[in-house]
């Protein structure tokens, strides 16, 4: 059946919050580190969250494929930058970037209605 | 528990056509990547789908290690051959392939059944 | 909802066996590899089965966060210890062992109650 | 010394060549899966190989960063975006993405001088 | 320009043989390890050191391209063999894998000479 | 021949000193990201160094092995103690890790003389 993404990124942010709790510090500095990387720049944020997700497709992180699908969303991509950008995921990781990318589709769909 | 694996490669299905309706162009690029990997040529075909089977437990991808367990059985793999691209599997990837690689042989003994 | 970790060690416990059975030689192997790797010698044992788990948590494999945070409880880690083993593999290994860390604190909490 | 990554170019495409050459109906197949991914869509094909880019920092694959580095400055990608697209890789790779994404500012400023 | 794989795997004999003098116990493990899961048994050495080829190249991993190249042509593995596991490689692995795979086919050429 | 780790750690400091430059913000968080992983705490910072060496190993990265090799070294680790962590990463990463763990025991050989 399929997975329901929502309930699985209201876990997530339970989760983390636990870890930013047990290790602040580092976790201070991860965040820092996310921040930097995706502000908007040269290239704004909805792509750099694309480019975050296409690497969690190839890294069959699917808690990452949770959280960027989530910001991607809420910074505007469209289910078709969205397949576009597991597309290059697809190229560079294969056949588990297919499985991968196909949840991150379902992830989209699911956190965007 | 055990996994239901069965129930798991029908919803992979489900999830892969809706990839490849939202991506076609690329999608067909990967199935001819696929059907040209695959097919019977010096090596034969449940040869090939045991290697990527072994590869698919390395890369920790679960919906990988369905799909091609799957497959490998639709060739003719026995059991033992399983349990020997396992073993490969695991010279190959340590302790998180032995983990993989007793989900795979579960994977086998269910979807054979 | 939080994981339920205890049954997941008791199903991977049960997988392992069977794979164990399935391909004993190769197995037996692993045994000696991991035997000797986690003996406790310049380093203790508890030290390596953290290091074991960071690298779990990088790899990101679930089975082996399971595993090795009930080895490193059972060797007496904290869990400010586990915290700790956790930042090392968020330095390296980014947003993803974010992600799996998160679950590995989760799995100290719910294995060691 | 700095890596000379223009001969490494040169190098690769030459081995690429062999290699298609070896196994010409699964390489026209990665390459349809290459082209049909990295054409210019609702992202453009400059922002698809910087998110390629990314990717291959994380899989710590020197030859893709080559590849992709050369394919970005050929679409326009200036400095500033590629190092944003590194950033990308090191929150989602953290310390390994920064020695791969250090050696793709190297391959930069080789192959676009 | 082309590497000198005779001479990589002239080294890497060396490096590791100081490794396992270094860590005798644990490498020790590891070789029955390896020498199980490579025996002939239902699949034949040459079979296994394919797939463990197709492995390494999906693992990014230069010196394991060297050893199993070297050990599939030892057990009689064509050209041609080779080439089609670097295809199945290429499906599981994307861009990357055909990085590797391209070495895979000049180690081969090479260390078959 | 033997790779000479000092002039590779000399180089990874340039690179990475470009990066620094061309991504201050994003590096800024990670250095305070790896300052506080790597802190002396209920682990100190030499059994740090050492987990990052071991996970290094097991993410094939080269560079990565170079610098944490060289913080071990500054942080006291004997080579008996990187042998061991070297074990933990075989352990956790099989063949591949035998292959880089070489390289890391050879890197520590050459950096501490």
């Amino acid at each position: 059946m399929a997975k329901d993404w929502k309930s699985e990124a209201t876990h997530l942010d339970k989760r983390m919050a636990a870890l930013f709790k047990a290790a602040p510090k580092p976790m201070q500095g991860f965040q820092s580190l996310m921040g930097a990387a995706s502000a908007s720049g040269q290239l704004d944020t909805k792509t750099k969250e694309l480019m975050a997700l296409a690497i969690a497709i190839t890294q069959h992180c699917e808690g990452c494929i949770t959280f960027h699908t989530r910001q991607a969303i809420g910074h505007g991509a469209s289910r078709e930058e969205c397949a576009e950008a597991i597309a290059v995921a697809v190229e560079m990781g294969g056949g588990p970037a297919v499985v991968y990318g196909a949840q991150a589709l379902e992830a989209y769909d699911d956190l965007s209605s």
